[in-house]
């Protein structure tokens, strides 16, 4: 491990999508109580704004970190019925679970929507993006997701920003499974809207999603939004006004993502993050590979963020068994997601590093060698 | 104090209507992480919401606890957008800024709804809401606000409720300043939902809201909503199918509020917590009455939560300065939220004691002293 993470694993190793394993220093950042509405909390929010805005480097291309209470979905939610017009129409690129959440979200609020969809082992494809922009005139907006969480591939979001901004289209970007791990430039891609949450790869408590977004789409978007808490641009004003949150925000949660934030610039940033999680990512797949384990996706698509295994052949794997039987060694993966397979699949983000890839490694060898008989 | 609350204060004193002073021990209950999906964390969730519901006695009346991500509001949210039915129409008591957040709500969600509005020194008149159900026989549900946190003011909720029962309307109860401070009962008095937050009189952290409804209501209200995040009926099966939350929960919060509802118990619940909570009201005006500051309300009006004051007449108080003061000791207060007149608010919740009371009033003594010179 070459970053300067100072963290040690808390009693479980949480080898899963999020919540992670967060470090001491940022638990411990939750001892104190603020004052929500005090000059002190608003210095803090004003910071972690700039910070997170900082990742992607959006001052320079006239953005803003709009924060929003709630789960990683209050965020897509919030984004999508704040900035997809009324009258607009979303074309929403599908390739997992979550880009249908995101048509699901489009249903529920009432806005027009298509989804153009590939199989779950495939990338978005550009030049098919290009072509239904071309075909159907209606569409306003395109929405993505960076990292497809479900299966863990990581789609070519650059080239999708390209044929999108060629297209004059709007572009919203579901960065939750990358955002801080895998570098996104706001100056070098045009999106209207991203979004991501505190508790992925920040490695912050879960409590608080966030929305990096064009501050001239925030600007027109005053009534767009069907709900009270989720209008992200009256959650922007009210920041804007007085540095205050319009409803009682998760202070704790916050202070611990500051601290998050600080341990994050020490490892160096996107590139000192995507460096741990790269290694993680190879150190599990070969150490996986040697007990007889297939990662289900191209080494070519795979995000060192999850990674999805097949269920081996034989019979003698029974995930119940194996889920407990890590379970009680201190170790939490996570069941699959796909639609057409048995899968399993294991995390290797928060703060972690290879001593505890390792770790877990040692706990699946035995598991495998008792479930094997 | 006659309880035995075991908290220290910590740094801050926050007396304020919320986040407030919590104990160590429910902030220490965050220093682990927990996989969200894992049975441990299926465990909690199912205690908290078995909790929560004992405190109104709700099991009896079939009723069921949901929790909902984010703040109170985005609970007073998920409650009426999933609750009153899309051709329903809501009559909303008014007598502070809260009941007019819940006709916002109802504005941008796209309910009808009327108004019935009481200056905010004056309570809710249950003959006038029989009158109004009786004139308007389009109204299918009625939401009030159970203590007014703009003013302090306690409403007369069961008689509310006896008049909305007796005309055959389903009530909305927004019980966010009195849940676990004042006594409520599913038994004794009728109502459809009733929402809360975890960090008021039930002195956890911020962080999630939760909504006590009436399970029959939730069975009718599928596809009320306009909202996928705030779809209280989607999150209740969600958790009622495998006691797995839609969206990542926060883990660290609900922890906090676990703990803090074992010293809820300890404290002897709600009764033992109303008489903590009057004394450090009835200390708090006293001592600011000496000090020549009069509560804004008549005394049988005053919920024992937060109490409001008038700005004195001399020209000598300065808000800011006097806020300015108490903050550079360690002592947070709130600014006045009434429309009519200037005014500023301390609270008497959260993990504080009479001896707590005493240091502020000492601290506000010698601000007094030297703002008037
Ligand atoms: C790509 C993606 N989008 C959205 C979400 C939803 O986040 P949350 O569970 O915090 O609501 C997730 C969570 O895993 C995700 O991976
Ligand atoms: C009566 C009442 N309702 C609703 C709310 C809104 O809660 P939140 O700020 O957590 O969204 C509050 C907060 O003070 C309140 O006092």
């Amino acid at each position: 491990m070459t970053t300067n993470w100072d963290g040690n694993p808390s009693e479980n190793l949480l080898l899963t999508p999020g919540p992670l394993t967060t470090t001491p220093a940022t638990r411990r950042a939750m001892q104190r109580d603020w004052g929500s509405r005090d000059c002190d909390f608003i210095e803090l929010t004003a910071r972690i704004r700039r910070r997170l805005l900082a990742v992607v480097g959006g001052e320079a291309a006239a953005m803003t970190c709009v924060p929003i209470q709630g789960s990683g979905t209050f965020a897509v939610e919030a984004a999508l019925q704040t900035l997809v017009p009324r009258d607009g129409k979303l074309l929403i690129l599908v390739n997992g679970a979550y880009g249908r959440r995101m048509a699901e979200i489009c249903r529920v609020t009432g806005r027009a929507h298509e989804v153009l969809e590939w199989p779950e082992d495939r990338p978005v494809d550009p030049a098919a993006v290009a072509a239904a922009l071309e075909a159907d005139r209606a569409v306003t907006d395109v929405a993505v997701v960076h990292v497809e969480t479900t299966s863990g591939l990581l789609n070519p979001l650059a080239e999708v920003a390209e044929v999108v901004a060629t297209a004059g289209r709007r572009l919203h970007v579901d960065a939750m499974s990358s955002f801080g791990a895998i570098g996104i430039e706001a100056g070098a891609m045009q999106f209207t809207s991203l979004f991501a949450s505190s508790n992925k790869c920040l490695e912050g408590v879960p409590g608080i999603g966030f929305v990096i977004a064009d501050v001239v789409a925030l600007t027109c978007a005053k009534g767009n939004a069907v709900s009270l808490a989720l209008d992200l641009e009256a959650q922007w004003r009210g920041l804007e006004s007085a540095g205050q949150w319009r409803f009682t925000p998760p202070t704790h949660v916050l202070a611990a993502l500051d601290a998050a934030l600080d341990q994050f610039d020490a490892e160096g940033g996107v590139p000192g993050r995507f460096t741990r999680y790269s290694r993680n990512c190879a150190v599990l797949c070969a150490g996986m590979r040697e007990l007889g384990f297939t990662p289900w996706l191209d080494d070519a698509l795979q995000a060192p963020v999850i990674v999805t295994f097949r269920i081996p052949d034989g019979g003698w794997f029974r995930f119940g068994d194996f889920y407990d039987s890590l379970h009680a060694r201190g170790i939490v993966i996570y069941p699959g997601k796909l639609t057409a397979l048995d899968s399993f699949r294991i995390g290797c983000i928060g703060a972690i590093g290879e001593a505890e890839i390792r770790r877990a490694l040692g706990v699946i060898a035995e598991t495998v060698a008792a479930m094997r008989g």
